[in-house]
């Protein structure tokens, strides 16, 4: 797991300068995530500089910077840390109660009409209050990130980040809920005696196999959508981006032999959304004997690595573990999706020069993109799950919004969520 | 329990015409809690009305109206329901995320610095989520205002509208959690296990006598504050009252022996408070020997009625029985505070008729005077629990802030709020 750490550099004005500072960055092996400036005055520029560790900051390129003669690291900045002061999420009311009047109409002896009118014709809350446009965000914590078992509140910060891209990007109220310590019983358990809050729910974080479980009970025991992120909304990138690149590059996805290496949570969400898409023949490889079982129940062939390079047209990986794939490895005219973030299975540079038709990796597969659409579609449609034909609908759409050479849209333009909500609604 | 609903009438213009048709709605015994133009032409105006109803509306009434000649019912208003459409509260980013480099520091990859830093001290969650500005509003919906046991769902515009007073009040974010029909043990064990996203627990609405067990195993088993508002909240407020009228009538709170009719949820809570405070003898009086027991075991005395309003200085009542107090029981000089709304156990101007010093009824004690300021104050201490302490602080502080003859200050005014957080902050 990489972590972001950014740099206040002063740098004396003169040309060349600025590139003998990132001169010694390259030399660290560093790649640059950010550049921007902060101040300038006569004789100096401040500049911001963003870097990912893997884990300690190394400290010789400080030294190496100062050295220069020309520039000094003059600190580090909050910036990241600064994001997140304070949380990330409020809840608000959405109209001001300023006169005697509105408090009396909002609250005692108004409110007890609409309570009577809900307790009569329950389906009345869906006018009347927030609830379905509200989607619990559960975690108990065990698997955050790539950083593992850190606890759920560890994961807070995820969550409301979550929360805060639904509200952005969909209007949907998302509300962390974090689960102590618990089996998967007692989960669903949990689940259920809350979920009449909720307009649906969002299983986050959750690790495999436990995951599996609960998704399953919770979506036969409730009558609200219920999604497991990590699995589904991974899928549905994942097919968007497979199907631009198979277009791009002219080959039939459904027709071509697919292998997929590591199937945890995202692994097994993804092999299944591609074989309802309709993907003839998958292949799959984990160390898991349980994972191996649970992709050939779904429909898959059970391979090792090697049979499974050798033999698949096109190959995706979701291993976490960096430079799995071999060069050696990649078949003349494969098309690969290593999509570890941020270090991949195999870098497409590399993939490519080894004979790859096609190579991507996890930049192209952001699941910033399903999660908003898909709840968006699901809440204003009425949805009492999520369907393999919803999750198709939103995959498609995506890709059909992929502008040029992308595979996917921009995850940060309002009017892709919006189409696909609009997609997913009309798959119900 | 009685329900606001509002009419549109349309009157001629000419002196008097108004006064006939509220003559009308006299003649019927209704109060007019309401009455604004929404539109005036040439000849006519269009009046909003809004009355209260103990349960159907009479016809009668619109006949009588019609009847005049000179105005028309045209219709009722949706004001009430209208305030209520799409719910009332929202979750919301704090700030936007407009940039790739906003979307990578708020979410992944920056996230993880923020999750690694809480997982290495778990009390960075204080500055890095809003945990701990967040309280959860829990409820079965057993006790919803006067309703009764009308389910958690049905209650949720009350949970809503506390989550919107909390935000426009005190800046809190408030999350309501229904919770479906469940044993004290399961509330217990469900909220505890929900427990770890929020800062507070506020109980709402939970019938009595489970809310005393819950509310007492739940402070017992968590180290974040836990109120159950329908007992403190409405002792604290009520304790403000007493304090300010015994001040303006010039008697000792404490050397009065006070009575209490009614021992639910707010009559427990008020006399523990009261004993608290240092009332020397408090008297008793209901119907359910389960509640005498418990207020006898908290230091109170039990009475019948007669006994209590015969040997009392100060008579409290929260019995949600009108007209319980017959004028001829009023014992001469005595205070009488009857709690029930919208109708009280007396009129003031009855007891004051019979020989009372001081009555008041329950417009006097609005419980959104407390909760807001409680929780506020409490989150800013980092309060582990509310300890009377608090609570009288927050009396103390609202009783002062009352002006002129008023018993309590304006619920409305944020400044108020402000102030008995600071109260309560001060006492933990």
């Amino acid at each position: 797991m990489k972590i972001p750490e950014v740099y206040l550099i002063e740098v004396v004005h003169a040309p060349g300068n600025l590139s003998k500072v990132l001169q010694v960055v390259g030399n660290e092996g560093l790649t640059i995530e950010g550049l921007q400036i902060i101040e300038r005055t006569q004789q100096k520029t401040i500049w911001e500089l963003t870097l990912e560790f893997d884990e300690q900051v190394n400290d010789h390129l400080f030294d190496g910077i100062n050295e220069l003669g020309i520039a000094h690291v003059i600190g580090r900045s909050d910036r990241v840390m600064n994001r997140h002061h304070g949380g990330k999420i409020h809840t608000v009311s959405k109209t001001p109660i300023g006169s005697w009047q509105a408090l009396r109409d909002v609250y005692t002896p108004g409110v007890a009409r609409v309570c009577l009118a809900i307790q009569d014709a329950p389906a009345m809350a869906r006018q009347y209050t927030n609830i379905y446009n509200t989607v619990a965000i559960v975690t108990d914590g065990t698997a955050i990130l790539g950083l593992g078992d850190i606890g759920a509140l560890a994961g807070m910060p995820v969550m409301e980040g979550k929360s805060a891209l639904f509200s952005q990007l969909a209007d949907i109220s998302g509300i962390p809920i974090l689960l102590q310590p618990s089996t998967p019983d007692e989960i669903v358990e949990t689940v259920q005696r809350i979920a009449m809050g909720f307009g649906a729910i969002q299983l986050e974080d959750i690790a495999a196999p436990g995951c599996f479980e609960i998704e399953k009970r919770l979506c036969e025991a409730l009558d609200i959508p219920v999604l497991h992120d990590d699995q589904h909304g991974t899928a549905v990138v994942t097919l968007a981006a497979l199907c631009s690149a198979t277009e791009q590059v002219g080959v039939s996805l459904n027709d071509s032999v697919v292998g997929h290496i590591g199937l945890g949570a995202a692994g097994i969400g993804i092999t299944r959304l591609l074989i309802k898409y309709g993907v003839k023949r998958m292949l799959g490889s984990d160390l898991s004997e349980q994972a191996l079982k649970r992709f050939v129940s779904q429909g898959g062939e059970r391979a090792t690595l090697d049979e499974l390079m050798k033999t698949c047209d096109i190959v995706v990986a979701t291993t976490g573990v960096r430079g799995l794939i071999k060069p050696e490895m990649v078949r003349e005219g494969q098309m690969i999706f290593a999509l570890t973030n941020p270090d991949p299975e195999i870098e497409p540079t590399v993939a490519l020069q080894h004979g790859a038709r096609f190579a991507a990796d996890g930049k192209n597969v952001n699941n910033v993109l399903a999660f908003p659409g898909l709840f968006r579609g699901a809440l204003d449609a009425r949805a009492k799950e999520f369907t393999d034909a919803m999750l198709i609908a939103a995959a498609e759409r995506l890709s059909a919004l992929a502008k040029g050479e992308h595979l996917i849209p921009d995850a940060l333009d309002r009017e892709v969520h919006n189409e696909v909500a609009k997609a997913v609604a009309n798959a119900v």
